[in-house]
């Protein structure tokens, strides 16, 4: 897809500072500068580029002030993020969308299709199944027992929900997902193999959240796992049986939460992070990656460290810690003076 | 599907006090308090619960003597736990349990198929594969050339299993586990990419065997990884190749061994754990989330930390960790003082 | 498949010392000994096992000189371990390989099939998607639109692919892999969800990449996440949005590389490792298992640890936090003495 750098900047309520009708098909990164697209001058440490880009177009702020000659065209807006954030948008929109229900595919006669939706090839939908209109089921993705899944929500290739979990409106689950798997749970025997203890639980996924490729949320024991609207889950998380993450919440990926623990509303978690059993969270917490949660942290900290701490203590104290060898050879020199001085 | 308290307490070998034709139709925690359904007191943590929970009945211990009144039924047992899980266990096989072959499936002329078998739609069998009686096969699984399937095992949706490998009865193995992938085998060139070192070995799991959702378990390279009976996988762990885990032994989630360890009987290994390769671990040991285990364990012991160390000794070291920046001072101050009194 | 001994020594340009007519008919690890197979000697630590093995015979270097009697062939060659690469490769080559198109699957009629492809049942081809000769699409394997797949690749089951994305020839991509699943880029909103930035770039994966089950590489938010040519990636990693990994560089499970940082060439990183995003990695840089990178690596260092530093500080450092309780003491008891001295 082509388009003028004056129909762009109509779109996005901007004005065109050199010539309209340079035509871009594609939007790029400020320091890769590829001819023939439009990009973007957002964060002031990547101004140096704007006057090497070999890129046909940049959208700026209002009042960018070029210091030297430039080779391009500009977009002025007033606000470059939120234009581009728009703009890939519009660029989404436009591509040709999935419709339709694909053969072979399997549905159960007992199940229900809402209107207008995708359905891929290979795609199963289980017995009493309640799909909401517009979503998008593709190629591979398994819909079990009595699953309901919200209006305008995308179900990637590969997604595996168990029976009886619901998923939301407007939420996107990535390629390899996997919802309702069995929490892991069981009964020690005296002699022989642990006993399974059944899960009969489900999850609930509220509307607008994201989860990412091959992240798996277990069900829960008894009652319901559950991610509040908004939540967003990079890939490859695990969030076990019994947890609830609160609204609008987002973890990177390779975290995990395990049973039972309560993750609180507007928290931001860090990659690789791992989160005991049977806690509690607060609200607006911050996680540095790789930190390992091993009791309940208030509202509004930030930790980091494994176990985990104040973030600024953690620092400090890991400042010592490099310098751990002069401190020990310090001791043992005050030590041997010590000798000495008693000696005297 | 609605149960009377007094048929579940038959069923229980307990008795009722209160209302016995009170009506049921799941199960929920105590601090949930659903209407409509049975729940339990196992931890006397929850007893507070009791007083207010809006569930219908509870499952107490015999001598359960409440302080004040209550608004529920009680079914009395000999351990509520034990009678939960006895319960979760028959409220499990009651559900409708799939059976037959699905079309379209795809079953190779040469696979042998046992009684009573689940093949869901899209499943794949390849090529002299061998499945055991009353094994469900769920829609997506993947199963490749001489894999042998127990008796009675489950595949959820989406497992795939490279050929040779072998599971044993009994065995659940999560929706999108993948079993017999090649180990990560590569020999050094001295210009441009590694070469690949073959992979032709397989993977046994023995049998009662569980593996969680999107776990990975590596082919040998030559000879076997094997998981032995009892062991217990949550999610995303990843097993390398020519492991070998002993019985009953369980580990938490997004752990990972190394090539070619070993790992005991009856262990007990937390989440985000990490095992180098070509290690022994004892058995019965115990090991800490996000532990680090770079040299060989033995029995009876209890882990902590990256690199590990005994978990009592590395909480100590830990308590000091903290106090790092006053421990500098105080040295300082030390040093200071020393100096002053070297001056006299 | 059988070989005598005689036809092996001969492939690999050998000799045969002992009986050249003995059969074998697979290879095994020397410290296993199974009886009728091939195992080698490589490693002069597993030298004692030669005299007790049960296996036929053993590949052993030319100037091998047994100390005991032996119950076994020999096939002396110059490299023990590069003739059982070459073996295992030729072993590997023999077994019957997949080919033709099965049915059901699903190939759209604007994508173009290359010669002697094997597509699986129940693989999903779509819109101009472009497969080259001699590749491999196992069973439920999912291609978007307009991507490009180079020959003899070889995509397991399971592998999902987002449209757009190019992956080079001669790689392997393992079962449940992910390549082009959105990156995870949200703009905060002053109230209610995040809103989703639109993922409008793709991945690349040049040639003779491998890339282990159940991994997930994530498209970029605008231009490419690349992974240069001969990259090994093993089992569950996660690559962000718009990150490079230069050549020849491989990474042991459950590692994660943040948005858009660079890794070098030729680098050798642990399982476990999270680098942060924005970050530039060196060539030729080892990295630790565990470790948490946060800052730049220049080329050529050995680091570990997390937040990371150089390995042998590290080691150092960590000897001194294992004997802090000690040192707190000492340092105590000299603040006590201290004070009895400036008591006198």
């Amino acid at each position: 897809m082509e388009f003028k750098i004056k129909d762009i900047a109509n779109l996005l309520r901007g004005t065109v500072d050199g010539d309209g009708e340079v035509v871009v098909n594609n939007i790029s990164k400020i320091d890769q500068g590829i001819p023939g697209t439009l990009t973007f001058l957002a964060n002031p440490a990547y101004t140096k580029y704007i006057y090497t880009t070999a890129a046909s177009a940049v959208l700026v702020s209002k009042d960018f002030q070029p210091d030297s000659e430039l080779n391009c065209s500009l977009i002025r807006v007033d606000d470059p993020y939120a234009s581009l954030a728009e703009l890939l948008q519009l660029y989404q929109q436009m591509k040709p969308s999935r419709k339709g229900i694909e053969q072979p595919s399997f549905v159960s006669p007992t199940a229900r299709i809402g209107e207008d939706v995708y359905l891929g090839a290979f795609a199963y939908v289980s017995d009493r199944a309640v799909i909401g209109r517009n979503v998008k089921i593709y190629p591979h993705v398994f819909i079990g027992e009595d699953v309901v899944i919200g209006d305008h929500t995308i179900l990637y290739a590969g997604v595996k929900i168990y029976p009886d979990c619901k998923v939301g409106s407007d939420c996107i689950l990535h390629a390899g997902v996997v919802v309702g798997a069995d929490g892991f749970g069981f009964a020690p025997n005296p002699d022989g193999p642990f006993t399974k203890i059944q899960q009969v639980g489900n999850v609930i996924i509220e509307d607008m959240v994201e989860i990412g490729a091959n992240s798996t949320i277990d069900c829960a024991t008894m009652g319901s796992t559950i991610l509040r609207r908004g939540v967003k889950l990079d890939n490859l998380i695990m969030i076990a049986h019994n947890v609830e993450i609160g609204e609008n919440t987002v973890m990177a990926a390779s975290s995990g939460v395990a049973g039972s623990s309560k993750v609180g509303r507007n928290c931001m978690i860090g990659a690789q992070v791992g989160i005991s059993g049977h806690l509690t969270v607060g609200n607006n917490v911050r996680i540095g990656g790789q930190a390992g949660i091993m009791s309940n942290v208030p509202d509004d900290v930030t930790i980091i460290g494994s176990p985990s701490q104040d973030h600024k203590d953690f620092m400090r104290s890991m400042a010592i810690f490099r310098k751990l060898p002069q401190l020990s050879r310090d001791v043992s020199d005050l030590k041997k003076w010590m000798s000495s001085q008693d000696g005297k």
